[in-house]
């Protein structure tokens, strides 16, 4: 990495608990390093939307105080914690990424805020989103573009972009992003962290601005896949069940949702180091990406038409451009659209066949220079949006939880493996992660 | 009436079982009846697009053999029914009204057809449909325009145009019809008969071409409420309970959902001769028809869009050009229309608290002549299809029971009382049809 690393890239959250109830450190340090480290590092990021500092103190010496009396809220408690600004905290600005929201403050926890801070975690700050979530490049905020801490030239990825960054800078030891399309997993890749999209609805949404209701899913986003599914255990209330028969992996070939970049498949394949090899046929490819088009286009314009009829000139052109041409999409369309998703989710089972965990890579490419539309993959010129959407987004048209982890670097800039399960194998992902 | 009668008009399905049984009459004297009535009266009606007398005839010695056998079906034993030209019969051509599908003789039944052969009905023909049922007037359609017995130059209402004139005249005392958006009731009210639209699902759709699936119901029309009921018992397999206590019956102001002609409304208002008033707010009624429209229009350009590119000059005109704006419904309002779903089930629930039947007009006026696409009600001009289908639409977008039944005559030509219940209630329906 190029940019200097804040206090918690070495620790994890199983170190900092065992620290704190050691009495080796204390939240509301822990809360003052995080809160530090933003202040000094995140000029160069733009991870940060919104920084509170004397929430976060006081929550971390409420989180001391209950410690020192003997509560215990579990793993999370006193851990520093970013939120993407998409998702409501009671009390602190909520921009989504927007002109349209500039000063909004809701006056209410989502659900997941509701559940973080029961289990005694210290709210540092709001996290860059892509404008409405509406794009995996993290680039297009009335906030700025959050910067990727290998290169900030380079994207963070988006949309929970962020989210990533803060986590791979070690600025917070964990972060909540949200996932319709990738938008944990694309940035976790782009920045070499692990980014956790659980099963649809295993985190509640509510509170969260929704970008399209049928995919939307709440996220988390650590520096390893342990850490996150620690996180995940704790918001979802999910417990992970325990399987003591050999693993069932395979590889699955990214080539008919993408083309991709050679080296980055070669190092996903590599950290996957399964045998087994499964493909989707391309029709079927085809079909995740029309449906996840035409149903996210859909629902996303439902949410945004009166914004658009009443104030274009507030959304950013991009992502004005991308509602409007969402709002043409034709009603017949998403109608067969929803009709597709039995037929896919029928494929889906038939490739998971015998098969606990599906790996392939995260996204075909590593991260692009801030602003770029298009690259140029294994000799063909792409565009930068679809490529980053096509390996992540089937898995939001299904609704199974898919972890990104990272699997070394590619040109020095990091490569994401993306591990995919069926609902209720989370035990197998989470096994499948640990090699 | 204008036009003479068949051998039907004057007998229940229940004095026809008794005849049957009481070997006054035969399967096959029914069968030969209906094709000689058809073969006679059917020219100025144009009911009956396909006669199938062979068929008709084996079907009537095979139930006359049955029951000298002992073997007796039900209700329906030797009953000669006319079935929709949109609902497959087993060799006899089932056009849907269109040219699309001239020469379409399918392989397979219609799960109705079967549960009406094995309740030993005599299939006698295929009934005229309004193009892909897609209107409600009856008058477009490639087998020609179905005409009312009441005045053939008259419209017989629609969809299930043909079924409706058909048992008015008397050439047959069932038919099998679809109802969309009142594509059963309307032609049952515009032709002085019975119409019953059964709770979504109640009797099966497999085999009937699509118009818009979320809508879409299969009903039957027969002269009297109680004849809709007893075919209704056997072709959904459900018995009606049975209820002691006192009806409550309530009359729902039609006026927000369509302008009425005031004629109209006494006529069906002193036939349902009840004192409670309830009214829809208008902003509810709107929300009813704007759902209707915009699922309806997004779900029947699903079903045709690829005839619309390959061969658009094979449709009506008409049918072409409500296809065509149907195409372009945008997506977004589909979503926020299916989004609107639970809100306008509450306020019919709301409507129904305290009471079992809701009675309104079925149609806001009587038959216009055919061909007519505008009409002048209460000093009002007004669309004619959106007015047909204006009272009747409500209940298919909430899947509820509803029922039509002749309520007297205005200016000559027949008013037909809708009355409408909660599924499950069917009994109380029944109960407040038989007064």
């Amino acid at each position: 990495m190029t940019t200097p690393l804040g206090p918690f890239s070495g620790r994890t959250l199983d170190e900092l608990g065992h620290d704190l109830r050691a009495g080796r450190t204390t939240a509301g340090e822990l809360a003052r390093e995080a809160l530090d480290a933003v202040a000094a590092l995140d000029p160069a990021l733009n991870s940060f939307t919104s920084v509170d500092a004397d929430g976060a103190l006081a929550a971390a010496r409420e989180a001391d105080r209950e410690l020192a009396a003997g509560t215990d809220r579990g793993p999370l408690h006193g851990i520093p914690v970013g939120v993407k600004d998409l998702i409501e905290v009671a009390g602190l600005p909520a921009t989504m990424g927007s002109r349209h929201f500039a000063g909004h403050v809701p006056g209410t926890d989502a659900a997941v805020v509701t559940r973080l801070r029961a289990a005694g975690a210290v709210i540092v700050g709001k996290t860059t989103t892509h404008e409405f979530a509406y794009g995996p490049t993290g680039d297009c905020s009335a906030t700025g573009p959050s910067r990727n801490p290998w290169d900030p030239e380079r994207m963070s990825g988006g949309s929970s972009g962020g989210s990533a960054a803060a986590v791979a800078a070690g600025l917070v030891p964990l972060a909540i992003g949200t996932d319709t399309g990738g938008s944990v997993r694309i940035p976790a890749a782009l920045c070499g962290i692990a980014g956790l999209k659980p099963a649809y609805g295993a985190i509640p949404a509510d509170g969260v601005f929704p970008l399209a209701r049928s995919f939307d899913h709440v996220g988390v986003l650590a520096r390893t896949a342990a850490e996150c599914f620690l996180a995940y255990r704790v918001l979802s209330g999910r417990e992970l069940g325990e399987s003591h028969r050999p693993l069932r992996v395979a590889w699955l070939d990214p080539s008919p949702l993408h083309v991709c970049d050679p080296e980055v498949v070669r190092v996903a394949s590599e950290a996957a180091g399964v045998t087994e090899k499964v493909a989707l046929p391309r029709e079927v490819a085809d079909a995740f990406r029309d449906v996840y088009v035409t149903i996210q286009s859909a629902e996303a314009a439902d949410v945004h038409a009166e914004r658009v009829a009443a104030a274009p000139e507030l959304f950013q052109p991009d992502v004005l451009d991308r509602i409007r041409g969402a709002m043409d999409v034709p009603a017949w369309r998403y109608v067969r659209a929803v009709a597709e998703l039995p037929r896919l989710a029928e494929a889906a089972e038939e490739l998971f066949e015998g098969r606990d965990v599906l790996a392939l890579p995260t996204v075909p490419l590593t991260a692009p220079p801030l602003g770029a539309r298009e690259a140029v993959l294994d000799g063909r010129t792409i565009a930068v949006r679809a490529a980053l959407l096509a390996l992540t987004c089937p898995w939001n048209v299904l609704g199974y939880p898919a972890l990104s982890v990272p699997a070394g670097t590619a040109g020095g800039l990091p490569v994401g493996l993306q591990l995919v399960c069926r609902p209720g194998d989370e035990h197998l992902l989470a096994a499948a992660a640990r090699g």
